[in-house]
């Protein structure tokens, strides 16, 4: 067990010992399962399925399962104002495509893609693995994994 | 200055440090500006301004200006999916209202606020100052400002 008090060497601050906490923890310990839809579907559907897996962010891919885009609520919310009749309108014309996607990878440190969340002010990251033709998504970083990281910090000692 | 090497007595384990430094934080540091409609205006109008807010939630109030609901992305996105036309729809026909709204204090505690966007599964709270009449709203509490404290808190070193 160790010591609760006393005097110990650390050859650190305060500060950056908690720093020193923060910086272990990686997106693989925090990321959440993604869900994907085909780049084929409508937009109607995509709306559907984001209720139904009741999710703010859902992960677009090509016949191939390699990532193209990234549909958020917001995107949605645009969609719905158009004049478009949204079970005919495919997800590929609404969603923000690649290269303006932003992603991490899982042995990232979480700081990391927290920076990235605010900087390109988004809700989610794909956390993706490179293969030959394009990017498996295999997870999903959002505001919400790092705001429950945030908790456990505290709830954690 | 600090020291930044040495021995120091501080009686604590570099988790307790850890924890220590985040239950200072409080929701006065951290919160946005908060940005309320009408609980008349219509849905169309409360999408219009999320948008040129671009923010991802509104706090709804009553004509004494104090709070009577919340309207996040999902209820607008909801919204748009019925068969309403969304300019004749008042907001308060499809807000979360009091009591079911989860409000804070900008003398809370940081962590406390955070667990309860977990807790209720929600984007943001209300940050409130009781007063006769109901509850004035003074700022606004996401996930965005928890995710920019956890990035400060190792940035800050």
């Amino acid at each position: 067990a160790r010591p609760r008090v006393g005097y110990f060497y650390t050859g650190k601050t305060g500060t950056e010992l908690m720093s020193d906490q923060l910086k272990k923890l990686k997106v693989r310990d925090q990321h959440s399962v993604p869900v994907v839809v085909n780049d084929q579907v409508s937009v109607y559907d995509a709306i559907t399925t984001m209720f139904l897996e009741d999710i703010g962010t859902l992960f677009v891919v090509n016949q191939q399962s390699m990532l193209v885009g990234v549909l958020s609520r917001k995107d949605l919310l645009r969609a719905t104002m158009g004049n478009q009749e949204l079970s005919e309108v495919p997800v590929h014309i609404i969603m923000t495509r690649i290269p303006k996607i932003t992603v991490c990878y899982k042995d990232d440190l979480l700081v990391d893609a927290a920076t990235k969340l605010i900087e390109n002010q988004i809700d989610a990251l794909p956390v993706v693995i490179d293969r030959q033709d394009g990017q498996e998504v295999i997870g999903r970083l959002t505001k919400t994994n790092i705001t429950k990281a945030f908790v456990d910090l505290v709830k954690d000692e």
